[in-house]
C-alpha cells in the first residue's frame, strides 16, 4: 500500500539543497534545506546530500516503508548514466558522475532527473495536470534559466540520453544575444529572471529606458514597478511575454499536448505577460487556433483543447517532483 | 500470420490520389494512380477513393487476409474524428468528416493519419529508422510546404487531436514574410519547393539577383543551376538550410531524439543545404553538440547519438505508411 510507503526526494539547486521524505497522504513529512557548497567542491556537497537521506532514512523507516530516493539536478544531465555535462554554476562538475558518487555512499540505488523534468512531473501528477484532468504536458520553468519539461501520458520524455526537454534554449530571434549555451536569441535570453534583470540594467545604463534610471532592479521590483504603471519596466515584460508566446506556439504546433504551464519565479508577472503571451500563440500557431478553449473542436471534445496556464505549485515543485519520481515511469526514445 | 494478410493504403494528395495494396512480403503488390478530382467535389474524389479500395480489396481477398485500411491526408486532420480543416488547396473540403464518409461507402472502418506523420513511420519502420535500428525520429518533408511527423517508441505521436507534427509552422524568423497558416517566417517560408521558387523569382524580379535573370525557375532546376556553380541560386539553398538548422536545433533541443530525418523532393538539393543545416544545428543545439556521433557520450553509448540524415524512402513514403498503419500502434496525448 503506498499509504505505507515513503520516498525521499533530493533538489540540488545551485544556491540551496533540500532534502525531503513524502508520503503520497502526507506529501512533505519533513524537509532539510542547506546551502549548495559548491566552493568547498563536489564530494563535500555529495556528502552534505547522503547525510541528510540517510537522516531520513533512519527517522522515517520504522513506520514506513522506502519505496525509493528521487534525485533533481540542473541540465544537462546524461541519462541512463546519471552523469552531469557543463553545468554553468557548478564549476568541476563537468562530466561528474553523480548517481555512482550517490550510490556509493548510500549503498543502494537512485533514480535521478533534471529538475525541470521533474518540476513538470510535479504539475501533471500533483498541480495543474491533477486539476484538469489531464496527463500530458509540457512545462516552461521561468527562473535563473528557463527550464523545460515534457510529461507524455503521464511519463517524463527524457530522450535519448535524457536531454530533452531544453526548449528554453530553441532559438526565439536568430540573430539575438549570445546565449552561455553557445548560440543566439535563445528564449532564456528574454523569459528568464536573468535576461529581464539584465535587459532593465543595460536600458537604464544607455538611456533607452528613462523610467528605469537610478535604481537597481530585481525581477520583482521591477515586475512591481510595472504594476505600478512604470511603462519602460512593463515594456520588458512584453517582451518577455511575446518570447515566450513564439516558442510556446512552436511547441503548440509540434507537441499538440492538451496543457502548457508557465512556471518559475518570473510568473509572479504573469498578467504583465499574458496579453502578449497569447497574442504571439494566436498569432503564429493554427493548431492553438483550431484547438484553443473557445474553439468548435474544443467544445464538442473538451480533452482536445489547448491550455497554456501559470502552474499551480510554487517554488516545492521540483522537490515534490524528485520525491514522486521513485513511483513514477520515466520513457527514453 | 502477417505473411497472409494485405492491408490497402491511400495517399489522398492534391494533385494525385494513390491506393495501393501491400503485405509486409511484398510491400506494394498493386498500386492504383488516379488524379485527384478536386473541381468535380469531395464526394467524388471519395468515391473515386473507395471504389480502388474495393477492386484491390476484391482482387486479393481471395489470396490474403485484409488486416485494416490506412488513410494518409493533409494535415491539418482531426483525431480521433477524421475530420478534416482549411486544407490550403482543398477548396470546400474545410469540416468534411472523411473518415465517416468513407466508413459508410466501404461498410467498414478505416485509420487515417496526416500524410507527414505517414511519411514518418514509413521511414521509421521501412527506411532509415530499420536501418539503424532506432525507433523514435522526427521527419521534415520538403515539398510543396514543409511536413512533420514524429515517430516516439515505434508510435506516432498524433498529440491531442491530431495535430501534432506541424513543426514546419514552426516561426523561425518572426518578423519574417506572411505565411498560409497565419504566421511570419514559419519554416515552411523557406524551406519548401515552393518558398524556394517565390524567393528566387522575386530576386530576379527584384534585380537582387542578376544570375537568376531570364528564366523561370523550379526548385529542381535551381538546384541544379546551383550545382553548376550560379551563386544566386546556391545562396538561396544555404539560406533554406540554415532555417531547416535553426528548426532542428530546437527539435533536438526539446525532444531529445536519436534520428532526425529531412525528406521530399528538395533534398534532392541535400549538399547544396547540408553545411548550412550543420553550423546552424552545431551553433543552437548544446544537445547536439553532446550527442553528436563523434561525441564522447555516442562513443560510449551509440543508441544516444543524435543523427541527422536525408530520407531513405522517396516519394511513395507517404503511400507506404498509410499501407503499414493498419499493423502499427499511434499514441495520443
Amino acid at each position: 500500500m503506498d499509504g505505507q510507503r515513503f520516498t525521499i526526494g533530493v533538489d540540488l539547486g545551485g544556491t540551496n539543497l533540500r532534502i525531503a521524505a513524502y508520503t503520497r497522504a502526507a506529501r512533505l513529512l519533513e524537509t532539510i534545506a542547506l546551502p549548495t557548497r559548491l566552493a568547498a567542491g563536489r564530494d563535500a556537497v555529495v556528502d552534505d546530500m547522503c547525510g541528510a537521506i540517510k537522516t531520513l532514512k533512519e527517522r522515517f523507516s520504522s513506520q514506513y516503508e522506502l519505496a525509493g530516493i528521487g534525485i533533481g539536478t540542473p541540465g544537462p544531465l546524461e541519462l541512463p548514466a546519471g552523469r552531469l555535462h557543463k553545468l554553468p554554476n557548478f564549476p568541476g562538475w563537468d562530466g561528474f558522475d553523480l548517481r555512482s558518487a550517490v550510490e556509493s555512499r548510500l549503498e543502494q540505488g537512485v533514480i535521478i532527473d533534471s529538475d525541470a523534468n521533474l518540476a513538470a512531473l510535479a504539475e501533471a501528477e500533483l498541480g495543474l495536470g491533477r486539476t484538469m484532468g489531464l496527463h500530458s504536458l509540457c512545462m516552461l520553468t521561468l527562473g535563473t534559466g528557463v527550464g523545460n519539461g515534457i510529461i507524455l501520458n503521464g511519463k517524463i520524455w527524457d530522450g535519448a540520453t535524457g536531454m530533452a526537454g531544453e526548449a528554453g534554449h530553441a532559438t526565439i530571434y536568430p540573430d539575438g544575444p549570445a546565449c552561455t549555451c553557445g548560440g543566439n536569441g535563445c528564449l532564456e535570453m528574454y523569459a528568464s529572471a536573468t535576461a529581464i534583470v539584465r535587459t532593465a540594467h543595460q536600458r537604464r545604463d544607455y538611456g533607452t529606458a528613462p523610467l528605469l534610471v537610478g535604481q537597481d532592479w530585481t525581477a520583482r521590483s521591477l515586475a512591481e514597478a510595472a504594476k505600478a504603471g512604470n511603462t519602460d519596466a512593463q515594456k520588458i515584460y512584453v517582451e518577455a511575454g511575446r518570447a515566450i508566446g513564439i516558442g510556446l506556439a512552436a511547441l503548440i504546433n509540434t507537441l499538440n499536448l492538451p496543457l502548457y504551464v508557465v512556471g518559475g519565479g518570473v510568473i509572479k508577472a504573469w498578467d504583465l505577460m499574458k496579453p502578449a503571451i497569447f497574442e504571439e500563440v494566436n498569432h503564429r500557431s493554427y493548431v492553438y487556433r483550431l484547438t484553443a478553449p473557445d474553439s468548435p473542436i474544443a467544445k464538442m471534445n473538451p480533452r482536445g483543447a489547448t491550455h497554456i496556464m501559470p502552474a499551480e505549485l510554487g517554488s516545492d515543485s521540483g522537490l515534490l517532483g524528485s520525491c514522486i519520481l521513485p513511483f513514477s515511469a520515466h520513457e527514453t526514445a
